[in-house]
């Protein structure tokens, strides 16, 4: 109700977002599994090495601590419930990987240098990093098919599906490359972020919401973790394009500068930099306004919107 | 039971063919509907171009047909089993032409011409050419989960996925790429066939069968129709290869002699001409024999069968 009261600190983010993380990594590490003997190796190593690459994991994060904030206690249903938000936990992951490393080929960003390490395509080629991403964007499907509980899974896929698709993630990223070299207004900037950043975060929001409850209808749970999610998204967009401004390569373990190098359109380039971190907060005060009917068990995603803000990486 | 006696000709199966695709393309048609407004047009565009190119819609065809082969008559039940064939029709021909798409970048295949039309990236570019087989991909999961009914899609989602993924198709065209200008045997070269081409074959069938069966456990039914999807699939890669030999680019509609040209391994390459369609000729018949515990009801899938093996495009 009152964003201004006190929240959950960003500090406590960094747990939150370590527990998370290494629920999900341990899943992530033992996909090869389900493909070997069949799957040719080369390909299971070039899925490996982008998706184990250690990432801040925030969207699978976003997943488990919304499943967990609209749940309540364990019982044997939340158990379910857990079990549900892990796999599209994993299939979030799965589809990010998959958008970086697609991203970061020469036909589009031209990039060399993501999570610290070569790009996927630097290392593997062009063929096999297309190939790594086309399989990474099956197996998360067939992750949430196969691991959740049946009667929500094609909820979650729907949900995950629609996000990453032509309407959402890929549709933004075509927005992203025509709008290369001509000037947006805020507006269309906004558009932009809305479907190529915003749609996995609020799907990664939702998704939780939808693994606790199990199909049961609770709107106002499911409005306000939406809304949450898109302001979040923007929020978090915004402090990407700060930092590409105001890091090191070495902070960010990606070129940076890169956006002003290529023409695209960004909020420090349209706003300057201090409105943008303004504007940046205004959203994150917008995003943990709309947790208010969570309550207290919403204090783990305020303080991951505020780490995803404050954060310098 | 008997491989030799009559089965219905290749002629019947071109009207199977147009009924079935007209279906599919119906829906096909449809699809952008879904996405606009939200998603860019010119990405639609993309989509739409390879979507609506008038491929034969082998695999969709497959997928009703196997179900009507499973169901009998029809009644309310089947009627929810032919919505949930129909999606996973769709769905199938989206995965095949986001496969085509990429298949045919230039760091994959090269291939100017699709279709006899130029290949997707040759009119929209590489970076679109991508965006739009990820989104192909995308897509065909929400339409399963969004039209198939809840209780099986699950299931159906799960079959495509696999068939698409690291130990199906991508594994498939892993394999084949790898196998460029190094000689494989016969061993080897159909355990590429068998995860380029037969898993998707393989793959369409069992997804008709599980729509017509709606959960229940009907483990002969499956199990006559993954067999025939096995047999068809290898008949169907062998054939295709073939044609690539003694066809003009007029009729194929994409460019011929362009495996040897490539260095890539083939049939008729392994074995001569002659002895490539006598191994066509011989899965065909164990096609059709697997069959033997649908009866009648098969007749359909036989003549697509034999279609396959016969076709001269």
């Amino acid at each position: 109700m009152n964003p201004s009261a006190p929240v959950s600190s960003s500090s406590d983010a960094v747990a939150l977002l370590r527990a998370h993380g290494a629920a999900v990594d341990a899943q992530l590490r033992r996909l090869r599994e389900r493909y070997s003997p069949d799957a040719p190796a080369p390909l299971l190593d070039a899925i490996d090495y982008s998706l184990l690459a250690g990432g801040k994991r925030l969207r699978p994060a976003l997943v488990l601590e919304t499943c967990q904030a609209c749940g309540g206690v364990a019982t044997v249903r939340n158990d379910r419930a857990r079990e549900s938000a892990l796999a599209a936990a994993v299939a979030m992951e799965l589809i990010h990987t998959f958008s970086l490393v697609h991203d970061d080929l020469p036909a589009m960003d031209n990039d060399d240098l993501r999570r610290g390490r070569p790009t996927n395509h630097k290392v593997f080629g062009e063929a096999m990093a297309i190939l790594a991403g086309d399989a990474m964007t099956t197996m998360a499907f067939e992750v949430i098919a196969t691991d959740a509980a049946p009667a929500i899974a094609p909820a979650l896929i729907r949900e995950l599906a629609h996000a990453a698709g032509p309407a959402g993630m890929i549709g933004g990223q075509v927005l992203d490359i025509a709008g290369e070299n001509q000037p947006l207004s805020l507006e269309q900037l906004q558009q932009v972020h809305r479907l190529k950043t915003g749609a996995l975060l609020t799907a990664s929001c939702r998704m939780g919401a939808i693994a606790a409850l199990g199909g049961k209808d609770e709107d106002s749970l499911l409005l306000a973790v939406t809304q949450f999610g898109r302001h979040l998204g923007l929020a978090f967009q915004i402090i990407d394009d700060v930092l590409d401004v105001t890091s090191t390569p070495e902070q960010l373990g990606k070129a940076t500068n890169k956006d002003a190098g290529k023409g695209k359109n960004t909020y420090p380039g349209l706003l300057g930099l201090e409105a943008s971190r303004q504007r940046a907060h205004m959203e994150l005060d917008a995003a943990v306004a709309a947790l208010e009917p969570l309550a207290q068990s919403a204090d783990g995603l305020r303080a991951m919107a505020r780490f995803a803000v404050e954060r310098q990486v």
